[in-house]
């Protein structure tokens, strides 16, 4: 039992009893998520950094977040299949990259180092 | 059992475990998930849009979209749990009213209606 | 004399040159902008939201966001370009439409209505 | 005479009539320009890679997206006021490196070398 291959299942009927296959090629579906990423961001941009979480936990930002999130990772699950990737597995081997990477006795309470070349104040 | 649940408790220790809660405010995560979406779009920019899914099936091309597609899922994982959404929940209830707004026998075929106001050739 | 026409210029010669027209389709051009638009977010995506305009004014962020923006700007342009479109023209259009939007009036001091049908704390 | 140079004028005005100052720190302003990144790439997204270009000079399609393209530049014009970069002196700047790392001589006809590792066919 899996969320993610449920979720594989169902977009791929979905696509398929619409016959909108043709249209998921890999740049149209990230075109899509992107679009769907701009929903979400649009949400939260004039809220207020260390209220936001406070703010959209509260309707009616819960559900439109909710909404635009469930999007996202529906064209981010139908990208998958397209791509015959596995997101659990790739999910799980990066974590496992990001905790080599980013080692808990010396990462901690840092935030991670940015291309930025600073190492900003905490 | 839930992938998706796992993800999140995984996703959740690791920060905890470097004291990173205090960077995860929706603002910055979201940041860090365009950041994602960008490396992801990249590896896919110049690809020939009809051959691109099968560029990215093969090495070495296909482990870097799973990194990025990883980097991209775990971040949205965390975003929901910072703003107490369950991901599979919304993403089931969305599935639910994109088949209601896109009825199969209507949709059959075309793509779906945008703000363009075009109906584009199919 | 103009900027925007002069970057065109600059970036229409710069493909010519190497042959790349053939590479500078609108959604692959679009989904280089997304790509420049990660780089640019992931510089920004730690630093705490009030000393963020202030920490972008020091090197080595400085050069850095600069660089970015430039990306992001570049490609806009090009994008530009191909579909035709006056950059300069738009934008001046969507100005006014934006002033009709958002009268100075009742807009001032509250954040833009947002889709989220909440009106924030300002 | 400068176009960037009104337009960062026109959007300060703007902002300064409104008192949205408050609102227009980096990863706000960023966050609102990923989501009008997001109504442009809307528009593209199911478009035939092949035919978008041509689509997208016909109207309607012309008209939105000459809008959402104006959106996106005037929240990077507002976006280096507040950083106090200068994007037409950051873009031309850039547009000499990249003369450099892409030398016509051998970049001609290739796409950009990418983090892929792959080089596509062309």
């Amino acid at each position: 039992m899996s969320d993610l291959d449920d979720l594989r299942d169902a977009m791929r009927e979905f696509t398929a009893d619409r016959d909108w296959e043709r249209f998921h090629d890999p740049k149209s579906l990230l075109l899509a998520l992107v679009g769907e990423v701009g929903e979400l961001t649009e949400l939260f941009q004039w809220l207020p950094a260390d209220d936001a979480a406070n703010l959209a936990r509260q309707e009616p930002l819960r559900t439109r977040a909710g909404e635009e999130m469930a999007d996202v990772l529906l064209y981010m699950v139908r990208l998958a299949d397209v791509l015959g990737i596995d997101l659990r597995e790739v999910a799980e081997r990066k974590l496992v990259l990001n905790a080599a990477k980013h080692a808990a006795s010396t990462a901690r309470g840092l935030p991670p180092l940015q291309r930025t070349g600073i190492q900003q104040p905490v």
